[in-house]
């Protein structure tokens, strides 16, 4: 059973394996956390027990700047919220000798589970296989807390919470942001999500009115524009490159915003994918960041930023027969690789990012976070208290045990690096195989650098049918003679940021990230096979692909 | 480990020992439930997969009367939403042999978890001393579902799930829903929901539009009221007496709606919480429940049901000196002894009842669920796939390896009838304790039958300061004078469904849930003294209370 305290699970000795990809070697900067955290009050350790999360910032931020006020944006919805008013009693229960009959909370004696343990991988050993072999069992008891065994337990985790999430996992999420983004101002907090889908619903009815139109990529999250819409919230797709979003195309469309024409005020929201993009796969490099980050300061948007796939950025392609860029020698070095976050150079509180375990521990935890200004950051809390709650106690508590005190900061980061060089793989498997298996007259595609999909284009006017047919009914006839061929991808227009403007573009989307490789090669083949008897090709080395 | 199939785990056998209070002799009905489950398509078992979950109830329904459309009361948002358009491509994963590039899923070898254990109590041994020593270890592996080891595993139940939540506990609710209430019309459904405060919020944005108002009991749960308010809907109070809602006072209210004078189109919606209601304790008896759904009806009300303290009624009470009413004998008796919910009585398919885990298993579980008409759940179930998405899948494989594989549904009725028994214990205690230190020439209460709330009126015109000062005024004052005396309580005005009206009552809410006996009898203690003291009253057996 591990420690409460994690300093020691997670030392350099123990990532420094044969079967880790990475020889570990700089200072673990991501380790000195530990000893490095403030003593904080015990009192919010306990029952739904408020935290003061700007305790859980290491470093002194008091010399940067103050968040710009985003008030004005605010939704009726949020303008008129307010707090929830039997929370306020809570601020009594400090008094000394207090017996609270206040609070509905049932009492843990009455929770059916004595304890709760966990087989999960040792650091640096991550494979099912090693996990198997090496995995070691964390557990919860039901009273360690009271006991002095944990600072998290079944009794306080299994019962009622704050809309902002246990003080345990937000002092782990705000210690992560603060290593990985270090926000340029002064009062950015974090908050506890219940997954980064209703993080965006929430942020929506926050900061966007009935009418209003939102920025995005012109190829978008389909969930993103199904959450808008009934909302009365519609998207204005912004033109993209292989590096996603275009900040001259952006400043040109808000810069030239006709009102009538568009029957909706000029946009003050954006909403992006910066890194492995979906659907499109793009990363936003640098200094594309850079630039979309002034344009958004010139027009005064505010950006949400989605950032499930951030830690899904791989290796650098080198092409099949070049050889492959070493792993990040450090963690240092590996944080370093990492394009930087839209929060990282937000220095006017103007970025709401939405971080989630989905894609990197996993997506039935339905937990995520979001970092964007005390002011922003309060008024989704509130929200957050009559409506969402909590974000699973149990799932908190599992992710508590395996983060801070299983694997600590320097364990996760070793793990996230191995995560990189699985999608590294996977990546490189699928862009083989298409390279291999389709029909470069009519088909093509940048690799990806991040994320889980990979991005093809058709080139409709080679289609027989075309002009007769529209694009969407061409995507659709490819769509089925896949499907007859046996795979499943997605559609482009399915992801359009607005179905009623034209468009002049098709592409189908692929992931990588779900079958084996073996599949993956075999799927693409069927797709190459499929468009070249669509389109009447003639395979390279000969004949017609086969029928279905 | 339990074994996939729970038939045998909550056998009778199992719950007939010495340590329960009720000796089951009746013929178990609710197990008769695993060994009638239909022959179910096994693709529903798997990663975020659909599930036709009238395929769950085991009875037929087929004779009874559809439920009435609701469309013409549903929001602009709810109208115009439509279906998840990534979510209509699994039509296609049905195709034998088809190899699917398509949903962004990630593969499950990246879950960092090979096995879930639970310690959990023994049926009929369900006190922590008891499971401490009896209780039995269940365990989760990652790939039970492909080893045929269990219909649920890690690898599904920690990826991505549908919003309606997991086809293996939507069955289990779906079946308790028919055990417990049976609704009297064809096409009712389940679904999960992250709870009730979610339920509400989601059932809020389907059925109200801003500027509307909803009628509930004149004191109500606040976060209802604070959910509601900033979505611009206003509650408009209902005179209750102790059995709760008066559904003449409704009827007269309704009839006499005055549009000018209430700003406000007449009510649609129904906000009441029948059983143990929060704050006032009270619980609504049959008649009361058969007349109100009649006032329902020919006002063409939708009534949102929620019941979280359903199965916290407790035994009759029969006073201090009187004997106690021995527990139920069967699970038929059991059951029989439940006030029926208005869900039973739906012959319209008008009501939206809200179920919780929270009150009966963990509030940290963040589950619940609904049940309503088809119609009325298709469209929750679209609003949850873009915005809670599923319930936590660690929570449901928590819940599902307790309740469907270790207690079945016999062994669940057996938990819910050791919380009954406890829960009487805890009221008789604060019961006792109010007799005993309250002075009852300014304080008056009803015994509650169901809940966890206690509801105390206290007589404001004889306090010395009325008139000169208002209610809500004196209402502040023995608040902080209580607290001065060590104990909280919850102001009534705190529960005022319209702070504008005005009131002519003054209470106070205590809770026994929570405290242990010697607390709660020291708590009401202190309450009475502080108001003794605010009332300037001299103490039956002599003296003022000992002043802070």
């Amino acid at each position: 059973m591990a420690p409460p305290s994690a300093i020691e699970v997670s030392a350099v000795s123990d990532t420094t394996g044969v079967t880790l990809p990475n020889p570990l070697t700089a200072p673990v900067q991501s380790n000195d956390i530990y000893g490095r955290r403030k003593k904080t009050d015990r009192a919010q350790w306990g029952t739904a027990a408020p935290a003061n999360t700007a305790n859980f910032r290491l470093r002194s931020h008091d010399h940067k700047p103050k968040a710009k006020s985003w008030q004005h944006y605010f939704s009726h919805e949020a303008q008129i919220r307010k707090g929830n008013s039997l929370k306020n009693a809570a601020k009594y229960l400090s008094t000394p000798g207090i017996i609270s009959l206040g609070g509905g909370l049932p009492s843990s004696e009455y929770f059916p589970f004595e304890e709760l343990s966990l087989k999960v991988p040792t650091v640096g050993k991550f494979s099912e296989t090693e996990t198997k072999k090496s995995g070691v069992v964390v557990t919860a008891g039901k009273h360690d807390l009271a006991e002095n065994k944990s600072t998290y337990d079944i009794s306080t985790a299994f019962n009622y919470g704050q809309g902002a999430g246990a003080a345990q996992m937000l002092r782990w999420v705000t210690e992560h942001t603060e290593m990985v983004h270090d926000p340029p101002y002064e009062d950015w907090r974090c908050t506890m999500s219940i997954g980064s889908t209703s993080g965006l619903d929430m942020a929506l009815r926050l900061l966007a009115r009935p009418g209003d139109m939102m920025l995005s990529e012109e190829y978008t999250f389909s969930a993103a524009v199904e959450t808008a819409r009934p909302m009365g919230v519609r998207v204005c797709g912004v033109p993209i490159d292989a590096e996603g979003l275009l900040p001259e195309a952006m400043d040109d469309t808000l810069s030239n915003w006709d009102v009538n024409a568009r029957g909706s005020r000029k946009p003050h929201l954006l909403y992006t994918v910066p890194t492995g993009q979906n659907p499109t796969g793009a990363t936003q490099g640098t200094e594309r960041r850079r630039a979309l980050y002034k344009v958004c300061q010139k027009h005064d948007i505010y950006i949400v930023e989605d950032e499930p796939y951030y830690f899904l950025q791989m290796q650098p392609y080198t092409g099949p027969n070049a050889p492959d860029v070493p792993p990040p020698k450090s963690h240092a070095g590996f944080l370093k690789s990492l394009v930087p976050s839209l929060l990282s150079m937000d220095t006017d509180g103007r970025v709401m990012r939405l971080d989630s375990f989905s894609k990197v521990i996993a997506p039935g935890s339905r937990i995520g976070w979001l970092t964007a200004s005390a002011e922003v950051i309060d008024k989704y809390q509130k929200h957050a208290d009559v409506s969402t709650q909590n974000p699973s106690g149990i799932s908190q508590l599992v992710l508590f045990k395996l983060l801070d005190e299983h694997w600590g900061h320097a364990g996760y980061l070793d793990w996230l690096i191995y995560i990189r060089m699985e999608y590294t793989k996977r990546r490189d498997t699928i862009l083989a195989s298409c390279a291999k298996h389709l029909p470069r007259e009519v088909m093509s595609w940048n690799p990806p650098m991040a994320g889980m999909f990979h991005w093809m284009q058709v080139d409709f006017r080679k289609h027989p049918d075309y002009p007769a047919k529209s694009i969407e009914t061409i995507e659709e006839e490819i769509f089925l003679k896949v499907i007859d061929h046996g795979t499943l991808v997605m559609r482009g227009s399915w992801f359009y940021a607005d179905v009623e403007e034209s468009h002049d573009t098709l592409f189908f989307r692929a992931t990588y990230a779900a079958a084996p490789a073996e599949k993956i090669d075999e799927g693409i083949r069927r797709l190459g096979e499929a468009v070249r008897e669509e389109f009447g090709l003639v395979k390279a080395n000969g004949g017609l692909g086969s029928s279905s």
